[in-house]
């Protein structure tokens, strides 16, 4: 049992089974494949608009080159405090857009504050030009404390965003996870509440290197083959990259794996609840926070169950994550440890 | 019949097969997993040398970023002209070092000229500070003309190197064609001649999408597992990526692609010879750049065979690239057009 | 009567009379004027030590170029939440280095909480390479508060640094108010405590666009004349600003101007306190924060006198900058404003 | 004598004057200064159209901020292929820029051939995204080879920039000797031409350090005031700065220099062609190129007359500047110098 990250896991058997279809003869390179045609026409009934979207292999980049599309290098990205842009991500967003900074925003549950957010743009925008420009605001859909926004929490993010004409990016490696959550559509999660630009996530949820930059507002697009090219993103079999899409999105597997994920993660909830093991946020998406006696932790770990220690040392906060291969025998196995534990 | 690029090809079936096993169960994830640490041993064995090795997922990646790590953005990159790193990857390398320049040295057959290249260096270290520090060499094996550096034509560049201590990477995008083609050791093709770091292309040899960045000087690796996340480049499920080059170098299949590639360059340089069409440059790897006249040219296209035209427009040049899928019918079926062409 | 900062002042006549006499005749350009060849040999004897220097025109420059010197683009710089670096660049330390994050730390009084800056640069450590390369610690002297960091204060963020390998810049734009409020030498308040460069600031205390980079650590130097250049900061004719500095240094008058600035601040602040105005901060160099009463600030801006709302708007701080040119008449008026303000 | 370039002179007593009287009182900082607000109206005049100016204290910093103001990181800059940009400024064009580069065109006496423009420009276009995208262009002027564009030179490069929608940049270092070689006026030479933006030098005709970004078309200027005080190119006491130019205008002082220079440079001509030297350009500023024998040039360096060797070693190329101070008894003593020469 091994609740370390979603992204420990293998292929799912349909996208692969996508992948090896794909596998035939010669197609066009650099994006101007069937697949990559197909897939921008699948994204555009997903999101009920016609998208542009580009692949690449990460998230980091994902993330990075959708903000780079955004911004100038003077400008300032506001987003929550700890933000994967800022506490994962090695400083790529300050590469990929030649040196914006990152302005973290306090606020609870991985969630940005709003009033601290208007704060910051105002005070910025009040030392013109001393401070820096704000540029774009970015939320993380699901939240890195595995919570979800909800499409009021976008809106309130939206004013804000168009009071002081800037735009907003979703970071959405977790998005499929957030959208079984709240239940709406993907449009009303993101263009219908202002996202002008997502990074959206497969490889979290079962595929093997697939991320996806959607651009639901034309303007930031323009020129992006560039940008995407010259960040060494362009892959040349991209073929094999859009199948994986292609294997994601057929008969709604993304959403079935989402919803697996989750179910697992509240049953797991369920189980640390059992035991009065508390959880440090809601758990709305496939990750628990949990506190954890240093003993507890120590068993479970020797017993070969992985996650990892989250949060400044000493802290006691432990996030296990689950994921569409997370099944019922590693639930029994974690309740067996636990119940295990809490005796001796 | 296709000879646009070997990039248009599918995975070849061993590749395929060794990211199929790698399929299975939970794995360590950013280059932690059993795949990677394996490669590294491998790449070592194959250099006769212990070596460090990041894996990349496009080509522009691993150039740009192998050569981030030699210099500073103050400093120059030494190139051949027409040299992919300045034609064909839409300022990429410039990017990705923050800023330096690169300067295309002319010489003859896609190589660089030394005493040109010598001329460039000792100019530019004249006019310090004004003019910008020289930073490195780079040199593409096999050439964007379809040649070879011999070792000895290395060992020249080699000599100007160290007389201003300057690294040399080697864009080896088609090193394994060029490998064949001299038929020695990788070893003696790359750091015996003083090569630092090299990029190392598989993926237009039949994997999917697999470039390594080896570095034969542990001075320049130091720290640059920062600079390889810091640029989108470190995949979360690696080991899908260091399977492909296990599969790849499993039972010596890299080479025998590689000749089998070379021998279809040959085979088809003789069929336009029997028709007296001219090569431009001497077909040393996988690649052939022919003159033709415009009805030829048109005909040939409008019969669905692939290739592109090169260089200036109206220079009547074009480029015929064979790969490891390239067979037997896709030569008589180009040799049946040309004799149709030629007689009508 | 003005108090709105140090850069609204004049040239001092001494230094203004340097100026007019090096202007004479042909002069080499770019920094090897004799101007600037003494100019070197006069930090040299201030530091006691051979230093190299480089001069710029803004203190920005000064700072964002020696911080290049130090750290590579994937690194943090590590400072005071509130420092001049942050707040007041507009990202100019990004740009310079090609993309680094500044992480602000808390602390009082302006200073670097340095149990807070350990704890920051382990958790970068951990998070390797996810978490961007702690790079380098900057310290204000004297602080944006107007606070002035002991040797002892020193010597604990130079114990930290040594731990853990960093390199300390010291952004002195107010030096010689902190060297006079310590009482001790140029030599002991810098590299005697571990600082390797420093941004060295005349312009507010008398000079017109004067700024020198001293380099204490040779390792730091070498090939900075290409950082500096290429940053447009090598000025052509070099000899009218080693002049300002040599003008600077005679008699001493950059230690009469600072001693003269914190003297007149002392006075100030005992003028607030008669008045029963809280400083926020200890007065310990120039500058001066102080909590006024809306009515009281309004009446004293409405008469003439200028200084500056700080912090978040509706807090009330106030800041006052003394100057090597406020005097007594300065300090009669806003007593007279005063007593007339606190009858009303 | 001292021909060895115009930025070793001094500053012309008119200009320092206006510096002096500057000095006195308090003024506002960061460009709000009263000399900085009416400058932004001489400017105006001078160009008949209502421009934005920023100053900067080197041309190096002007160009490039003046660059970046144009094109994105991705973009391609075409100049002349021994512009000051790519030959003189250590890459701070690619720094200001985030990484553009450079494309060098050839052309004869230092202007860009026209035709090998629209050929570059053409060929990246059709290689999009592989190849950068075409960013700006920019000339020189007067060129680096001392001949100057007509304004029939300079609508020929206006129609290529709008057939591609490229802006157009002018290097104006030596803009004023350039205006009276061409007899016409600042507009006619510069916005009715097509130029979007400039920079205007004033350092090398007499100033100290006075250069001016000159924004003819406000879509550039937008924001810049961030790109300004990021660059570290804000100065804090601008008023020095601006009071350069004001007294560099005052009865039109900077034409009377440049007509002075131009003028010595056509004496030195004359004397050159006397003594059978030939000139390599046409002599249309202030520089003169010569070719001279090794003995000539050594006796008249062994002499004290002061010039630089240009272009690649032994092609006995040597570059001769006139300033506003060069005077009678500069050209008596280099005639003097020559006649002895020649005769032994």
């Amino acid at each position: 049992m091994n609740f370390k990250s979603d992204n420990i896991t293998a292929i799912h058997p349909q996208i692969m089974e996508a992948i090896i279809e794909s596998n035939q003869g010669y197609e066009s390179s650099y994006g101007s494949d069937n697949y990559s045609i197909k897939l921008k026409k699948v994204f555009s009934e997903i999101f009920e608009k016609e998208v542009e979207i580009y692949l690449t292999s990460t998230g980091t980049a994902a993330n990075s080159l959708a903000l780079a599309s955004l911004v100038k290098p003077h400008e300032v990205i506001y987003c929550q405090r700890e933000a994967h842009l800022i506490t994962d991500e090695c400083s790529a967003p300050e590469f990929y857009t030649g040196g914006c900074r990152l302005e973290g925003i306090s606020g609870s549950n991985g969630k940005i504050d709003i009033l601290l957010l208007e704060e910051a743009i105002t005070k910025s925008e009040s030392l013109r030009p001393h401070g820096a420009k704000p540029g774009c605001i970015s939320i993380t859909q699901a939240t890195e404390c595995g919570t979800v926004y909800t499409t009021k929490d976008i809106e309130n993010i939206k004013i804000i965003a168009q009071k002081h004409h800037l735009p907003i990016h979703m970071d959405g490696a977790r998005f499929a996870n957030s959208l079984v959550s709240i239940g709406c559509s993907p449009a009303e999660l993101t263009w219908k509440q202002g996202i002008d630009i997502m990074s959206f996530g497969a490889t979290k949820n079962g595929a093997m290197a697939a991320e996806a930059i959607v651009f639901f507002n034309g303007k930031y697009s323009h020129n992006f083959d560039y940008l995407h090219k010259r960040a060494g993103q362009l892959i040349s079999k991209t073929r094999f990259f859009a199948a994986q899409f292609l294997g994601y999105f057929e008969n709604n597997l993304w959403l079935k794996n989402a919803k697996h994920s989750n179910d697992m993660a509240q049953e797991l909830l369920k189980i640390f609840q059992e035991f009065h093991i508390k959880n440090e946020y809601p758990v709305e998406s496939n990750e628990i926070f949990v506190t954890l006696d240093p003993q507890t932790a120590s068993l479970l770990q020797k017993a070969g169950c992985g996650f990892y220690e989250w949060g400044q040392p000493g802290s006691h906060l432990y996030r296990f994550v689950t994921s569409c291969f997370t099944n019922q025998k590693d639930l029994k196995d974690i309740y067996f440890l636990l119940s295990r534990t809490k005796k001796s």
